[in-house]
């Protein structure tokens, strides 16, 4: 409240970002924004201000509010909450997608410290696409484990993991908390492990992962579908969802 | 209505699909409700029986067709609709991501049709992050191009781009509506475009893409963000909003 009010008279500093003569006035209060979000002055998960209190704090129409505030939510800056406003994402981690790396492989370097809490493990009979991926027959038991991975203690996604039997009946007799399953089939099985196909999607968190992720129903989520093989093998057949409020994919791709 | 009446005794070819004595019951209704999606009895886009309805026509309860529900819902094969109800999603248009290709490029040769809107073209002053990528400086003139992207004759993707100035001046002059800006930049005005730098990442509609794209406000779409090098020089740096439910990118990614 107090940083909305001092805005009222946008300051020099915040009128050499964008020069004020040839610059829309949404463009002008979306950088001011900008640099509050990127500043600190309103943190992480904060609430921004109202509509109104904006309207009022710059002298401008709510369409003109709605426009800056458009833009930042389009660039994931900030995202709204249906009935309670507008909050300040945080900055979102991100996984190099140029090799296939477990997420604790992937994350650990950059300084962040992952962890994964086991939410299931059991035979389940394989559905029709666990079927086909692993290529086993419709019906015929295979191991599921479902866990929930956090990243500096926060969660982050909940991975559903389908094995073959025999494999993952080994693979829940180890330390599934802070090891990748990756590197357990690699280092303790010996598999070589050699490509996925992996598939991405945005849909919308439904009651179960809205709870385990601790966001709203219907956020919006990156759906991972990933089949790992070992010498050309399917062995391990996954579905990741990821916050998209905390999570992006980088990966460089080249033109030839 | 008349489908889902007849399933209230699961026919024998239903009952094959899981053995009724092993599988848990949300699991069988699961894969009933999958396979009518996946062989037309429930058609894309068509509003799916309610709650009330399928509990009536399976006689179970109400959490078992919310189980069921879900994990189609988590699988992207149907999507909720704020009290609307729920409705089959369309199959996924894919493009692979193992190389650098404009949509239509990469859309062409598996049959489908691209088209492209403009929705506007104009100078803009850079933005921060569109400063920064593009290596001008904050505030300086650049070209932004704004592109509605259709596959098949249905919105698919809102692209927002942004070039250094003169070449937007001239992109502007060819056939944006049939040809990709890849294939404009390299046959046309000889640039050599090496690769791009990725992000992907997943965030809900607002308004304005909503109603381009022909979708309920805060639907889940994939965001790109993509900036594309020619020569080692950043010349497109693009905001591109994918349809959750309508598109997936697909990969393979080695492990070493």
């Amino acid at each position: 409240m107090n940083a909305i009010r001092k805005s009222r008279q946008p300051t020099s500093a915040d009128a050499r970002v964008v020069p004020m003569s040839s610059v829309p006035m949404h463009t002008q209060i979306r950088e001011i924004i900008r640099r509050r979000v990127l500043d600190g002055t309103y943190p992480p998960h904060s609430q921004m201000p109202s509509e109104s209190q904006m309207m009022e704090a710059f002298s401008v129409s709510r369409i003109t509010i709605r426009q800056a505030m458009g833009d930042l939510q389009k660039e994931g800056l900030i995202f709204k909450v249906a009935g309670k406003g507008s909050f300040v994402a945080k900055p979102k981690a991100f996984q190099n997608l140029s090799r296939l790396q477990g997420f604790g492989e992937a994350m650990g370097p950059s300084g962040y410290e992952t962890f994964s809490q086991v939410l299931s493990t059991r035979r389940v009979s394989a559905s029709e696409i666990v079927a086909r991926r692993l290529q086993v027959g419709l019906g015929e038991p295979v191991y599921e484990i479902q866990r929930l991975r956090y990243l500096n203690r926060e969660p982050i996604s909940v991975d559903q993991s389908y094995f073959p039997l025999a494999l993952g009946e080994r693979l829940v007799q180890e330390d599934l908390a802070t090891r990748d399953i990756f590197v357990i089939l690699e280092n303790d099985f010996g598999k070589h492990l050699t490509h996925a196909d992996v598939q991405i999607e945005a849909i919308s968190a439904d009651a179960f992962l809205a709870r385990q992720l601790r966001i709203e129903e219907a956020s919006p989520l990156l759906r991972i579908e990933r089949l790992t093989y070992a010498d050309e093998h399917p062995i391990d057949f996954e579905f990741l969802y990821y916050r998209g409020d905390a999570f992006q994919y980088r990966l460089r791709i080249d033109r030839t």
